[in-house]
């Protein structure tokens, strides 16, 4: 089989680069290759636990690359010979393509020092439905569950697990949960959620040993302390996946993603990476980057797409703005840029804006929600770095703000001048829109 | 008395040009001088009726002035000699200032030509307590209710009325409801929602008189049909309160606003005029403007409050972008800039995109919404002009996302670079996130 575009990975990333392949260079043929029939939506992975109930409903839609006219192959990559732009396949003929765009994204890290992870009911939160799945059967007959890591999959499985009726603890070795993403005032507000959620949180201590015969039984502490388990999911973070891009002769950078530049060009000439397993370098610093998230994927997956056959649009893509947020409970957490904490450890002489107020106004509506935001500036230049954010339900529009603003390079100064849109039923009071509060905050400490 | 600023105005923009004021010159001495006690809330009036029940769940709160150390005075405001600065006052004593902000604000249209418009039962929507008050009141003894002019202001206060049983029908002579600040397919959905919510939309025909001895008892429009009715509620319209301006020599502008430059200065010195009453010019175009939004009163009130003593910040506004939202049933509308119809008879050659998807994702978590973007563009130069949106209760700060991008200059091709943030629970999903989506077809057509 030939093609024009070939796309290695079904999910965020290779839907997206294929879908903007095949809009942008609608005579070329694109075909991805992907080895699940069904691929989850990645960010709706927590949320097939309790929210939405089962793995079926929260499977990514073939339609839109159908309607373009996308191949779709599913089968498993055996390798890539990049010098007869050949790849071949576990079951079905051969591929030989034009353009490879590679988005095979990352997997879970178990890390090799912590024993006992090859014991029964230990799991990792991985994309495929199929583990997915028997990881949801198999925690149906445990009711103790030991959440290892406490980043946003940890966070967000732990909160779903207790609404259906789980005995949950959450384990983070750090001071607080959250605790890469968020300066510490906001990690604990979202302990105190997950505290009243009764999800049991246990911070600032390792775990040094998973214990059992056949299946986990126990978890052991680095003070010694034993705790009973009738299940272990471990949420330690991820890793690039780059065994197919080493294998190709590929370079991977010093933090284990494959080298791209910032159109996502990889080492190689007509091969791409986008996603979860292509370098990343910060935005504020240009320094190498370790953030992946489904969104920047999908960036990157557009970028891919739109330079395969020459540079035409002008890339104003100049390194990763993490932009996360979680809901727990009916609380949003968010964060746009870098922390205070990870602007100071940068060498940023940082001054911080805290607003707090409600989302809706006035204040009786009934769905309001209180709202806080925090804006990290550069002290000399007053450019936005970045910006946290706890609300309601319209918390994830409000970081999105954030984030273009921190794109677009604002200072303090233009945000205090910004328009904005108000409404009772939908935003805070144009006299306290938080983020134009903030801003005014940080302007009067740069003035003073 | 004496006061270093003196700010007329009590509603958002002299609450912010005060605040400012008191927080940017800490040594100065703040005065607001207003004629009401209470103040509402401006955007909320619409909901006192239904949704928070009484005027006294809408009161602007004075904390943020007392706490600041801002003197209010409530009493009304004669004239002002600006020669020898000083301000007479109805009940108290007159007031020396060094600089003036204007902060009076906008009056409801009560249309000369239209006949009986002084009968009992026609009403309008005045930002005064005690007059809402005593229409609250009024209203309880009458069922059938017009509300003539389905701007936001009438489309808002008709929904608040049919949620306390009353039955309304809302005139508006235009084709559409909203048909000053939508594209006709936006306009169209804002009507089913309406009737859907019975809602009576009469629209492309004119009320031509309200008939009555004592109260309003029909009302006939242009093609002689007569229609009974209990009350009217005139929502045609708001014009700035000029007369104090007026008297005190400064210039107005050719459609009725106090003029003011992009600090917010008169034609007299040390006289700022912000908010309803002040000039706008367009973001788009620098031509006039009418547009008036507590939002945007906030914005010019800050800035009036950092300029007094010297433009030691330098200012980036370039004119007004409206940026509104409402809120219909479930249902948010929103538009920041212009509408295609405005930008097209300002001879700008755009291209627009529209992209359908869901506030939330996977689509079956419990509290999605349909969610609509569309985007006007510059057709030689890509820039966006404006945004229209469809949404759930995020549709406020979607909006506002669309607003930062416009006032930072942004293209389609910088948009459709643009990292967001996406959640399964807060937004839609990063590969179908509606601004970026619009953007790409928008991007596509100008390469076709």
């Amino acid at each position: 089989m030939k093609t024009d575009v070939l796309v290695i990975g079904g999910s965020a990333t290779g839907l997206v680069a294929a879908m903007t392949a095949k809009s942008h260079y609608p005579d070329k043929s694109v075909t991805v290759v992907r080895r699940d029939e069904k691929v989850m939506v990645p960010c709706g992975i927590p949320y097939i636990f309790g929210t939405v109930k089962t793995s079926d409903n929260n499977v990514l839609p073939d339609e839109g690359l159908r309607k373009l006219g996308v191949t779709i192959v599913i089968d498993e990559v055996l390798s890539v010979d990049k010098a007869n732009k050949q790849c071949t396949l576990k079951n079905t003929d051969a591929i030989t393509y034009d353009k490879l765009i590679l988005g095979v994204g990352s997997q879970p890290v178990v890390p090799g020092w912590l024993p006992g992870t090859g014991l029964k009911k230990v799991f990792t939160i991985q994309k495929s439905k199929t583990y997915l799945d028997q990881l949801q059967q198999e925690l149906e007959g445990c009711q103790k569950i030991a959440v290892i890591g406490a980043g946003f999959i940890g966070v967000e499985v732990s909160d779903e697990l207790v609404k259906i009726g789980k005995d949950v603890t959450l384990f983070e070795i750090l001071p607080h949960v959250l605790g890469q993403t968020f300066d510490d005032e906001f990690a604990v507000e979202a302990e105190k959620i997950l505290a009243s959620r009764q999800v049991k949180v246990v911070t600032g201590i390792g775990v040094s040993a998973l214990l059992g015969d056949d299946a986990v039984r126990q978890l052991q502490l680095s003070d010694g302390t034993l705790i009973d388990v009738d299940a272990v999911i471990l949420s330690m973070g991820y890793k690039a996946s780059t065994e197919l891009a080493q294998a190709m002769g590929l370079e991977i950078n010093a933090f284990g993603f494959i080298k791209a530049d910032q159109y996502r060009r990889t080492s190689a000439p007509d091969i791409f990476a986008a996603g979860d397993c292509a370098e990343k370098v910060d935005f504020a610093t240009g320094k190498l980057s370790r953030v992946m998230l489904a969104s920047t994927a999908c960036t990157e997956g557009r970028i891919a797409g739109l330079n395969l056959y020459g540079l035409d649009t002008y890339s104003t893509f100049k390194g990763t703005v993490g932009i996360y947020f979680t809901f727990i409970g009916d609380t949003g957490f968010g964060v746009a840029g870098l922390t205070e904490k990870q602007a100071q450890s940068e060498g940023f002489n940082v001054v911080t804006g805290t607003f707090s107020g409600i989302d809706r106004h006035p204040g009786k509506i009934s769905d309001v929600h209180a709202q806080t935001v925090k804006l990290i500036v550069s002290y000399k230049s007053g450019v936005i770095l970045g910006g946290a954010a706890i609300g309601g339900k319209s918390l994830g529009e409000l970081v999105n703000v954030i984030g273009v603003a921190i794109q677009n390079h604002m200072t303090v100064h233009d945000l205090m001048m910004t328009q904005i849109g108000t409404h009772p039923l939908l935003t805070a009071s144009p006299a306290g829109y938080p983020l134009i509060k903030a801003a005014e905050i940080v302007a009067n400490k740069l003035r003073g």
